[in-house]
């Protein structure tokens, strides 16, 4: 597909310094809709996922590029969750007039997480807006989605990587300080397990979902995907430098995944991706009391913690 | 694909309230992302566009609703303008907390949509907003996509429906009036031509948009995109009542289509669609000063006016 003359006028403006910005990571920009193909014997894998400023994120906190390199990795790990392969994004940008002038860094970030991600831009919707809105529509595809309704009994329960680092981050914001160079680090450039999600399909994971409110409010939405309960030994978990466990569970925004599998081959993930993966829990029976998740540290039951919620 | 049991949360009690109003309308809800499946040897079409609050609509001009079912319809145009059908829609929806009590009815006028449109939901994301945001993401397949670059010298430039309407309502709300009760009809419940479009492209149609921005500026697209200069001769134009032929191009968010071809069997169109289709203008070779499209009024030519722009 050529890419399209675009007519006259101020989104197009926009549209222009973006796609100047992007170079060969835009393709088939400016017709009415972008055109695909998804490889034969593939299904569709499709996501919206929206970052709004003051609910998502601060503009204080970030640079332009930083923020739209996050929002745009969110989006991403979608994909990943599904174990699907990127085809590309469709960006609907919602832009107040205050950041017009960051509209180019607003590009080179959505470029920044298109290279890591290794994925291109097909389209997309510029409007004004009050907030800045950066609303992402992912595609992929594979021929063996990872969903999260496939936990069953007796599962090992994985996550990937070090949880509490973006809750770090976030909490040392919501107090007014600084955050640690690392926990902000951590925060600003997420990374969707997209490679690290194929591995796992094909290595017998059965069931996944990606930690967007935090592992035990994503745990939850497995559990109840599943109709099962899943148990968390917070002893086990993976934790980000200074960080307690009960921290580490209501970190939102990690993009690292839980997965579960009858078993995983762990040091053959870690030697083929560099990334941890640990066992951190087991798929058990529903109890009566309906609770998807319960945590246990050393073996003994805690009381329920309420999980991070995005809606503010 | 079975439908997925959602977890705890109040963002899943907003997606419970949308999933009760759309029914059998909504299917796959509640993965990381949804799975569709494209027909076998047919393109991916895919779109975004967004509907937000205080620039594409004001609650006091409509109902919830409305507002929603035409937020739906503008998206759903997109595929109407390549003649694809559609595949299914995601729904990113930016709800403020004034406009909460107003969820069921959202999901009313975007099941009504889809309704007329014969469509699903196949997924979508809920976040807080400033403002109404109606994101949407429509999906659909063609094996022959009409693409806004197809344009040819000597083609002849036909428009659907009447032109006028949506501009009449917005001028009249904008001044301070009511609209009548035509002009608010035509704004309020626009129909994407889908399977208009896709006769057209049977038809022999060669390159299609859909209106918009307002016919002048959409006509300014296809001409930019296809190399060429688009000639209108206003007094064919087919005006809504009370409507002067420069308001008609002005008109935006129509939704009716402007397509491009050798000929079309204009009778056969509108027996078989119930629509009316006129032919409009020509399509000739670009002239020096660049202007895309040019006006005539009974053979004179006019000097330019200004389209219609969203962006404010």
């Amino acid at each position: 597909m050529s890419a399209i003359e675009l007519g006259p006028g101020r989104e197009f403006d926009i549209i222009r310094t973006l796609l100047a910005r992007w170079g060969s990571r835009a393709e088939g920009i400016g017709d009415d809709a972008a055109l695909l193909n998804v490889p034969a014997g593939e299904h569709l894998v499709a996501s919206a996922d929206t970052s709004v400023e003051h609910i998502h994120f601060e503009r204080a906190w970030l640079t332009p590029r930083e923020i739209a390199y996050r929002a745009t990795m969110a989006a991403l790990s979608d994909l990943a969750a599904m174990a699907a392969s990127p085809l590309g994004v469709l960006l609907a940008l919602g832009l107040p007039r205050s950041w017009l002038d960051a509209a180019g860094e607003i590009g080179d970030g959505v470029g920044d997480a298109l290279d890591v991600a290794k994925t291109i831009v097909r389209g997309g919707d510029i409007t004004g807006a009050s907030d800045l809105t950066l609303g992402f529509t992912v595609l992929g595809s594979t021929a063996a989605p990872l969903r999260r309704n496939g936990a069953r009994l007796g599962d090992t329960v994985y996550v990937t990587g070090r949880l509490g680092g973006p809750g770090a981050a976030l909490a040392a914001w919501l107090r007014g300080d600084a955050p640690s160079p690392n926990a902000r680090e951590r925060f600003a450039r997420p990374v969707a397990r997209i490679a690290e999600a194929i591995w796992l399909a094909r290595g017998g994971a059965r069931a996944a979902i990606d930690i967007s409110d935090g592992l035990l409010a994503d745990a939850e939405h497995m559990a109840a995907a599943s109709g099962v309960r899943i148990q968390l030994d917070l002893e086990r978990l993976p934790l980000f430098e200074g960080v307690t466990p009960l921290e580490a569970v209501v970190s939102g925004e990690e993009y690292e995944l839980i997965v579960c599998a009858a078993a995983l081959n762990v040091s053959a993930f870690e030697r083929g991706t560099g990334l941890l993966l640990t066992a951190v829990g087991r798929v058990l029976e529903p109890i009566p009391d309906g609770i998807g998740v319960t945590l246990r540290m050393n073996g003994e039951r805690l009381a329920p913690v309420e999980g991070f919620r995005h809606f503010s």
